[in-house]
């Protein structure tokens, strides 16, 4: 019997979680809820039912675990708590700060009808967080350092196309390579937020406007580029759908630190990930997730987790006694 | 309280073990057991017994977890299991294909003491194994890759020694630069050993050996060097002291997998260590996993695991809330 999936919210991350519940065996996808009329939401999967977001709890004896898909800053603060209360669920909150508030809320509605909730899981927060985690642990001496990209910031690309005159734009997150280096020499240096990344804007602007104005706009705004140092190049519209259609991310978790009676001696760790696309990627990452909140369920676990809590063997469809015979 | 760590075998690993512990300040050393006479071992840590390892049982009150320090020929397989039928215990067992057998003796003796085993702790086993288990999991249409290096082989060097005319020797697998690009541009090549790794010897020759005799033994030895690119070196005795005298490992876990619809997407995850001690680091990774044992025995578990059975955060000093705060 195959654990039965729903996926809740059909944009970007909902596909991806589609495309990879075909990746893997176990699982097969029983439906999906959406906010839109289900009428004009055609998927890619064949005979898998479409109903209103209002009509999950029909679907509750359906479903092993839903997989919400909505967004971090309106839809999950809500959405996971109401699901937890009926389903397993998994989802993606990445709003850093509201994290321990979102758990206790999620964790509350889980433990209350026994059910298991698994937040903030894909890569950032996600891998990297448990990378963080396990480097920190294996050398508590040490710095750590996140560098993001090359990767498309959707945050950042939205500032963009709010500047007066700009038809279209993209935002690439770079790390920089010396910086780069030097964490990876083992040096240990501090790093300026203007040291670690830079910024580059692929922008259209609108016929006639002013470009002088637009760049100097862009690289001057507060939180956004301000503290960066910031490359605007104009392009057109065909160039942008052409070359910019992507949505590429990744970075890089390294931890620096010393061991020995002297701390004489360095070591580095380093997670890195390079992504072609980054809703697919993450949603990779939530149905592994999803195999271990129906694994944790059964088991009669019950509230809220973060991938910081799950046995990693926990993700894997494979056998234990088979990880440990051909990975250990 | 502080955990109480017991150190079962005290050579380059249980060296490393001591001075990892004094960067916990949750745990303690509690006892150093030898099987060699213990007025003969001097300790780096003050105040701390030493025992000859007959006496370890009369410290099971006194030790929260042992940690054995032996090796995997021959003394773990017996030790682990007959330790673990008295003390939570860790291991570093490395010889992979006896893995599962080894498993199964501690298994066994720690079901039986109601007590915890964790075993084949480290980096690989350990770090790469977990890394290969998640990166499987998550992308799981991929190719994977381990490279070791540049590090020094014990066994490689131990072989190299054993050649007529050699007074000395070291050995260095090093991981072939174009192979590790090949892998990370994603078209996931297929890669014979020679391509992946080549091996470099500094050889120190007795007065009066035939080189070209050493060399080519060296190069053609089945298993160890015949099917590698082997480069020679003679150097004298006082260079080979000063600059190979240490340890340094590391190593790369790589996937690349695919996913969408068409598989249209591709990613690369990368868990990569360079290491300028490899018992230190070892013993870092053992160190940490100590902690989750006396966790997980605290909560009343019992039997024999793995890096890849332990959650996350029991292996961290940090409390659950605080971690999700920081890290995720």
């Amino acid at each position: 019997m195959k654990i039965r999936i729903g996926i809740f919210g059909y944009g970007n991350l909902g596909r991806g979680v589609e495309a990879a519940i075909r990746q893997n065996k176990d699982m097969e996808l029983a439906a999906v809820f959406t906010r839109r009329d289900p009428a004009t939401v055609k998927l890619q999967t064949a005979g898998v039912p479409v109903y209103h977001a209002d009509k999950a709890l029909k679907m509750k004896n359906e479903i092993d675990v839903m997989i919400l898909c909505g967004g971090s800053a309106t839809d999950l603060p809500e959405q996971t708590p109401q699901l937890a209360a009926h389903f397993n669920v998994v989802d993606s909150f990445d709003t850093h700060a509201r994290i321990p508030e979102h758990f206790a809320n999620v964790d509350r509605a889980a433990r209350a009808a026994k059910k298991i909730g698994i937040i903030s899981v894909g890569w950032d927060p996600g891998m990297f967080s448990l990378n963080r985690l396990m480097a920190s642990a294996i050398l508590p001496e040490g710095e750590e350092y996140t560098f993001w990209g090359k990767g498309v910031s959707q945050g950042h690309s939205d500032a963009i196309r709010r500047v007066e005159g700009v038809a279209d734009g993209k935002q690439y997150t770079v790390p920089v390579e010396s910086a780069l280096a030097a964490v990876r020499s083992g040096t240990a240096p501090v790093l300026t937020t203007r040291e670690k990344h830079t910024r580059e804007c692929y922008v259209v602007a609108k016929e006639g406007a002013d470009k002088v104005r637009i760049e100097e706009e862009i690289k001057s705004m507060p939180n956004y580029f301000a503290d960066y140092d910031t490359t605007v190049h104009f392009i057109s519209q065909e160039e942008l759908n052409e070359k910019h259609s992507g949505i590429p991310h990744g970075g890089f978790v390294i931890r620096s630190g010393k061991t020995g009676l002297n701390r004489e001696h360095n070591h580095i760790i380093e997670y890195s990930l390079k992504l072609d696309s980054n809703p697919e990627f993450t949603a990779s990452v939530i149905v592994a997730y999803a195999r271990a909140a129906y694994r944790l369920a059964a088991e009669g676990q019950k509230g809220c987790k973060t991938v910081l809590d799950v046995p990693p063997s926990y993700i894997s469809a494979v056998a234990p006694a088979v990880l440990r015979k051909n990975l250990l």
